[in-house]
């Protein structure tokens, strides 16, 4: 892996990925929509014009750049798998960004329609994505179907959040508390369709929850415990000496990110996202982020990662596979349930668990758990290399994790404008 | 390449990098040897007590975190293939940073003392490097050799003029000129070396030299025109509307990003390191740096690089090669060589060209220009996976340019200390 190749890569995808979000904030949308258009366009448009022969021609924009994508099994180019693990950082520091603005207590406070919303918001889309039993009468294929129907990405609706400047409200807690819990509730389903087949499947989720219980309670515990000490230990040693100042602040940001990736590294291993270990270690310092000056730094890492991220969920997306009117039917049916269970589920659950939440707020939680972005990705891909999903099936679940992803931003932006009409909306500049 | 093994790697290293640098900040070393150091220990350390075996070994600690260092022309495992990236990123950044604090005119100011250091810091370790002649009597073997302690690797004086806050002296500013006229320097050194062996050598040399000057001229030429209307195009779009400002400063910080992955490709493309195209980048930004608020927020994104940049400077270094005597000595040669030719050869050019400059600022000058790093590393990796340097060779270039990099930052930290007595030094927060 040369770096010639790779800043080519990164100057060409991070140029478009800054026109498309510009363009589209322009006029209103979230930038992020114009991010995953542009993974799309750069994926699948072909300059000799043939277009729509695939992802893996050389002739689309990413083959001429040097990105080959993964297909049946390959592990695409070394372009590709650089792009993916920034594409993976950016969402991790995304993550760990809206945890530093997000405290333990604010998520204690809303444990319990966190809870009922997560719950319902898994139940309602599996047992319907069950329902694709009847679409080629395999229930390993619908179990892996609906698994993959049940995962929610919170590292979307966390970025409209935070350009709408709403993590602080009570909404966004719900929806970030019900995100930790709906990624542990995604681990337990999917041990149990690995469990249907193997023995062992009932121990393995008793540890799954036990595990992750485990690992959520100690990061309150060190909140409570361990970062005012830090705190104090950095005020002893400094306080006296207020020109080293910066120094200190800079050693603070790099003790930050050792926390960050140090939570992300084990919420990735004991099988969790990543994502949400990144989002507990910015709880854990939420506290001190202000005082530590941390927010803003953390702020321009994401700023250099994240666009490859959003670009990288649209560069799945395999227009050619869309031509069969099957695959394009059986997408509008998994796109359409995968949208209304989710949105209903985790509606109804706001309602009766919370009788204070009115119902432009659980509008708002309901659209904000909808998107699926990546997690969707990684389940089908688990499902397709394991043999339990066709690759129609892959695509079908890939389009839907997009589709979902592109619908949520507007819908959740104007949500909000009708809940808080009095607040300035952000708008792009010329509006 | 999986997220989860990377994830390690970064955790560990960078947690590693972090106290190192810790430490010996604390004694008021540079904290980058802390972190070259425990490159070189992570490297060479292996648990099962038969030390010294070499950088491979699966016992020493990155092979346990899966990182294979590149031996024998291999290109080392995945992991090692992103660090290498990351590395090198991080160096882009940091050059960045510094060109952000480097206003054109400045340099304009310092062209002709710079351009003088910059030959005589060439010439000098290039005619005393070609003794090496001696060493096995191949002509071949001495010019690489000589060509390879001729670079200058900015980055590591870069560093320490941040942290002591001194790169707005005069000094700082002909360091830096003469570093882009010496890396220029170092490339015809180089195309006149393939040029003896091949045809059209002296054609190769002009065009170098074209290219190159074209590409720092149109740099000044952006600098005068270009950037002035960009900022001019910000100004009226967002004076009117204050509430969206945020939110421009950020897209200014994407529209920087890409200038400097831009001029960083131009740069490499053409044959320059990709550190003198960041470097340039950051001067094109430097009048608005602080009206965008560009510095802090680049600075930011260097701290997660950087760190793994120096560490992997020291993770060359195989101590097991040191055990014979023979490379021992000719290390000690070309060690002793490459530091009092750069620095006499710096040194008398920053007296001749300029009656202003005092011994101490030409002192300063003298070791700012010593570090090869990376640069020497490269060049040894030409010469060697060519067939035109010897395994030992390469090695001790590695040594070379590790050791020149490690020397540096305490002297120079002293020599400025000398010359700019009246300020408060840095120190750590316990001094």
């Amino acid at each position: 892996m040369d770096l010639l190749p790779i800043l080519l890569m990164l100057l060409v995808l991070y140029v478009l990925a800054v026109t498309g979000s510009t363009i589209f904030e322009r006029f209103g949308v979230p930038g992020l929509i114009g991010q995953i258009l542009v993974g799309i366009i750069v994926a699948n448009i072909i300059w000799d014009g043939s277009a729509f022969e695939g992802i893996l021609s050389e002739g689309s924009l990413l083959g001429i750049i040097g990105v080959e994508l993964p297909v049946n099994g390959s592990s695409g180019s070394e372009s590709y798998q650089f792009l993916k693990i920034i594409a993976e950082i950016g969402a991790i520091f995304l993550l760990f960004s809206v945890g530093l603005e997000t405290r333990a207590c604010d998520l204690k406070s809303v444990g319990k329609p966190a809870l009922v919303v997560a719950i319902l918001g898994v139940v309602f889309p599996f047992l319907l994505g069950l329902t694709l039993f009847f679409y080629d009468g395999n229930m390993v294929h619908a179990m892996y179907m609906a698994a993959a129907m049940v995962a929610t990405s919170v590292g979307v609706t966390a970025k409209v959040l935070v350009d709408l400047r709403k993590t602080n409200t009570k909404e966004a807690r719900i929806i970030l508390g019900a995100a930790v819990i709906d990624d542990v509730l995604g681990m337990i389903v999917l041990a149990m369709i690995a469990g249907t087949g193997a023995a062992g499947g009932f121990g393995e989720i008793i540890g799954v929850i036990m595990i992750t219980v485990v690992f959520v309670l100690s990061v309150f515990v060190f909140c409570d415990k361990c970062v005012p000490r830090l705190d104090g230990w950095y005020c002893d040693r400094c306080e006296s000496k207020p020109s080293t100042k910066s120094k200190f602040q800079m050693d603070k940001l790099m003790l930050a990110i050792g926390l960050c990736l140090f939570m992300s590294f084990i919420s990735q291993a004991i099988g969790l996202a990543a994502i949400i270990g990144a989002f507990l270690a910015g709880m854990m310092l939420a506290d001190y982020a202000h005082s530590w000056d941390l927010k803003p730094k953390v702020d321009a890492i994401t700023t250099f990662f994240l666009p490859l991220f959003f670009l990288n969920v649209g560069m799945h997306v395999q227009a050619s596979s869309l031509m069969s009117s099957t695959v394009l039917l059986l997408s509008l049916y998994v796109i359409i349930v995968a949208i209304v269970t989710k949105y209903l589920g985790c509606y109804v659950g706001a309602r009766i668990s919370d009788k204070t939440i009115e119902k432009d707020s659980a509008k708002i939680i309901g659209i904000g758990m909808v998107p699926r972005a990546e997690v969707g990705i990684i389940i089908a891909a688990i499902g397709f290399t394991g043999g339990f999903l066709t690759s129609e099936m892959n695509t079908v679940i890939i389009l839907m994790s997009v589709v979902t992803t592109v619908i949520a931003p507007p819908l959740l932006k104007r949500a909000f404008r009708k809940k808080y009409p009095e607040d300035s909306p952000e708008g792009s500049c010329s509006t």
